[in-house]
């Protein structure tokens, strides 16, 4: 499997960070990969995702990457953070082992929450294996959700390999 | 006719799906094929669309492309669909064979209703030739619903060829 | 002046076109022209607009383009377009010939005003020199208007030329 | 640090401008800056921002550039300033010499208030230094205020470096 322009790139990073007392919050857009069928023709091989970061802070404006934790946004939790009205919440579960042997052993879940100006955005990951729960909640002003939400609408049609089908010049760069 | 780019090209290819109980349905957008007038310009020959596929299910995540029918959602329509606030409900009829000497013996019919998490997007297909009459009906969720808004919204322009006919660089590629 | 990419070039051309019982109407975006500043940069020369074309009815279906009348949709007037919100209405003038010496015989105005499913948009052109007046009313539904809605919030930026002044690609072809 | 394209290139210039009584405001995007990384792939070096230049009036129509005043809008900004509803009102505070020995001498805030139609947009500036206190106000209307929205928020994804991090175009650029 390939990226869009048929091959494995040297990429442009972009994240959009938040710095809080207690925690930082990054954000960045992970493309979907492509690969060929035996028709001809190009397909989404793996969907995109956005991914958060969460970093504990160890320090005045100092976090700690060795402690990060991840959790990918799929297309369909996108839908719902972007459509999130004022006074909304919601809250998604991943199992980064699902379909193995060590299924269940670790849960993430994400929520976010409304506060006075904005939402509380919390990850909490539970692990059975280590005997540990570690839980990261990063306040998102209002502002701060209006660029994500900016910015994850932007990434979504990227992400679903949208932008890529409707682009005609995109392809052409597959037959390099 | 061909492509914005002056040739009929191997297409990368991603839809949006969504799997229920009963039926999956995946939405993908149709890009409009282009001519070159007597005067030298290039200009929309058949608009887009996007293209919904439902198909039945005949086990555990297990759905029937041979018993699929389709659904060609018109830029209008899908300015409907985009449109729809809470609680809306629409309904768009199709006949395959219009203009044909079949007209009026295959009456397609897509219906979007609210529930409380979301829409009920239905297909009807009534074959008087074939003396059937097939339904679908998939329930999609409020996040699910957010991302085809978003999706739809990015493609329209695409659809329509708007994005074609803004981009300064699409048009050099007519002249290859 | 020139486009984007440094040349005129034969253009992609597509238009969004409402026919009804006693006129069309079609839309479609103008892009802005560019020239090089002594400085060696390059800068929007003219602004572009949206071009709204109404058309006559003469029968089942067919429109006399000899008798057309065209508005240009100014950004400030997409601006005005695109937040309209239900029940609303706005009234656009134009003097095609301001600045010359036929100042004020003509007029034309735009008017959008909301019916029970949409708007109606009407164009008024009252010539004081062939002592003519003529008027053209489009009723637009909510879904014809959520078309031009959109296609008009995503021509805008290119209309306005920050679509080609923030894509990186778009200068390296004004080299050519 | 140089452009998505991987050099300084010449760019193209585009703003929208609002000329009123006693000031003219101009809003322009401001791209981020990249630069290559030890690893070997590029990042975001300098975020962008929307440039806002306000004028005086000296004249009919004719505004002081000389006297010019400068506020660039950060991302979170632009956030908060694409999420104002009506009647709602905001206020950034920037020192331009933040960090340095002068820091605190010079403050600029920049405030947006709702009015009948549309914002007033005010920037004040004090220069402890110089002992001066400039102010300027533009009243911006409704379809103005709807055209910088859309224009910012197109703007937004290009100014984060997300709009180049998912073109799967630019990063082959960075190469040349």
């Amino acid at each position: 499997s390939y990226g869009a322009d048929g091959r494995i790139s040297s990429r442009i990073f972009a994240d959009y960070s938040i710095f809080k007392g207690k925690a930082a919050l990054s954000a960045t857009p992970v493309l979907p990969t492509f690969s060929k069928t035996d028709s001809g023709y190009t397909k989404v091989d793996r969907r995109g995702a956005i991914m958060l970061t969460f970093r504990p802070a160890i320090g005045e404006r100092k976090y700690d990457s060795e402690k990060k934790q991840l959790f990918a946004l799929s297309v369909t939790e996108i839908g719902s953070f972007i459509s999130l009205g004022p006074g909304d919440s919601c809250e998604f579960y991943h199992d980064p082992s699902v379909m193995s042997r060590d299924a269940g052993q670790v849960r993430k879940s994400l929520s976010i929450k409304p506060h006075t100006d904005g939402y509380f955005v919390s990850l909490n990951v539970t692990n059975n294996i280590l005997k540990t729960n570690e839980r990261f909640t990063v306040p998102v002003t209002t502002a701060e959700f209006a660029v994500m939400r900016a910015a994850f609408s932007f990434a979504l049609p990227h992400i679903m390999g949208w932008a890529q089908s409707t682009n005609p010049q995109a392809d052409s760069f597959g037959k390099d």
